[in-house]
């Protein structure tokens, strides 16, 4: 299979630059075609707006939306925008490797979303979930965390870590029709020491062996969803963001 | 009181720099002194790394963490990260302005965090939560959406918004100490018309009237929290995050 891993570290010699690299070299062995986009390294430049087109629809009011399904409509992406588009349209599993910073994403991987997965390209109206533009393909996150695993369980201080990861798991991967597989986790770097950031490489590695063989979680399709934006009546929610009880919060 | 605006948009006529320039006339008008960080105008570096320092601890490898701890000992930031701190440091009040995008801050202001929330100035070992540098500050999101309000109900196909937003309201902004109020969210932008569009910015004119005596949400204090990271055993769980349920994601 074809891999993209897009790899988000502003030092090489960094623990998650040591995972990226075992992933690299797993996959190969195994004869997949592994590319990687070394942010960083490559200068990302992660501002959405009006660099991310050539040609704009609107000269006068920039609309995001708009723009990019323009852009897709008349193949006029900003060269480095089209580049990942054309990875990511090519990969059959997509890694995010990356240090979670503040509970979410780098920025600079943040922007390589917000510019790439444009509009008109991996998603559209009545393509997503389900109907999304990557079903069939996979995607998971590969990330470090400084906090302990406990930290982020169910009753961790910092909440659960499955309701954590609810904005990337389902509001960018699931909803462009990816199978998301179970986060690979890093926690504790680099307060666990080196013995066992070299077992996490190693449970990593055995882990690449078998991944072709995993179960991905479990999101609600189109057929549960009603024309009302909700999950139908009959259908019990079943995914870590999805609830029929009272919200805490917001009124 | 002191207010920073952190507002991110490409476009100034955008809805939300409608929504931006609404809440400056308000509380100018009410005798607050408004700030606001225009980012997209700024030109804003949103890529944390060695350009966020002007002196390294280790020139050799770069930690994100251990360079702002040590640029914040030895008044080192680059100075349009230290230009940021000195805004944030002032601000009694705080308000993230901005289009959710992929269920989540655009990279310009996920960047602005990453480099602006430094370690040993907004966080420290210790001084977290209720023991957090921002305590007795108040902090709120305000945003667009395009979905409509239903898609982000508990049992809306794009999970519940509350739980959407925990990354931002607990990882970033609770975690340091503020106090958080309720987000203004305008949903359905642009789709709901002009005339929806004036009443939510009439709408939040006059919240801002009153915001001073709104209630915080509630989030877990140190006294709740265990040596072990989790909340203690004879606390009950009672944010949109915790719980001491099944996870149904992860392992």
């Amino acid at each position: 299979m074809n891999v993209l891993i897009v790899y988000a570290h502003p030092e090489p010699r960094s623990f998650n630059g040591a995972v990226k690299d075992i992933a690299v070299e797993t996959l190969n062995a195994q004869g997949h075609t592994v590319v990687v986009s070394d942010l960083y390294a490559q200068g990302f430049d992660a501002i959405a707006g009006p660099r991310d087109v050539t040609q704009r629809l609107d000269p006068e009011r920039f609309n995001l939306g708009h723009e990019q399904a323009h852009a897709a409509k008349t193949d006029s992406f900003a060269p480095a925008v089209q580049a990942e588009i054309d990875k990511l349209l090519a990969a059959d599993f997509l890694i995010l490797q990356f240090p979670m910073w503040w509970f979410s994403l780098p920025a600079i991987l943040k922007g390589w979303i917000d510019r790439v997965f444009a509009f008109g390209v991996t998603y559209d109206f009545g393509r997503t979930w389900d109907n999304g533009v990557f079903t069939g393909r996979r995607a998971m996150l590969s990330f470090t965390a400084s906090a302990p695993a406990a930290a982020f369980l169910p009753d961790g201080k910092n909440g659960d870590m499955e309701r954590v990861l609810w904005p990337i798991h389902a509001g960018v991967l699931a909803l462009c029709g990816y199978q998301v597989l179970e986060p690979q986790i890093a926690h504790g770097i680099p307060f666990v020491g080196e013995k066992a950031m070299l077992q996490m490489l190693d449970q990593y590695r055995k882990r690449l062996h078998t991944i072709d063989g995993e179960t991905a979680m479990f999101f609600h399709d189109s057929k549960d969803m009603g024309d009302d934006y909700r999950l139908k009546a009959s259908v019990k929610p079943a995914t870590p963001a999805q609830h029929r009880g009272q919200r805490v919060h917001m009124v």
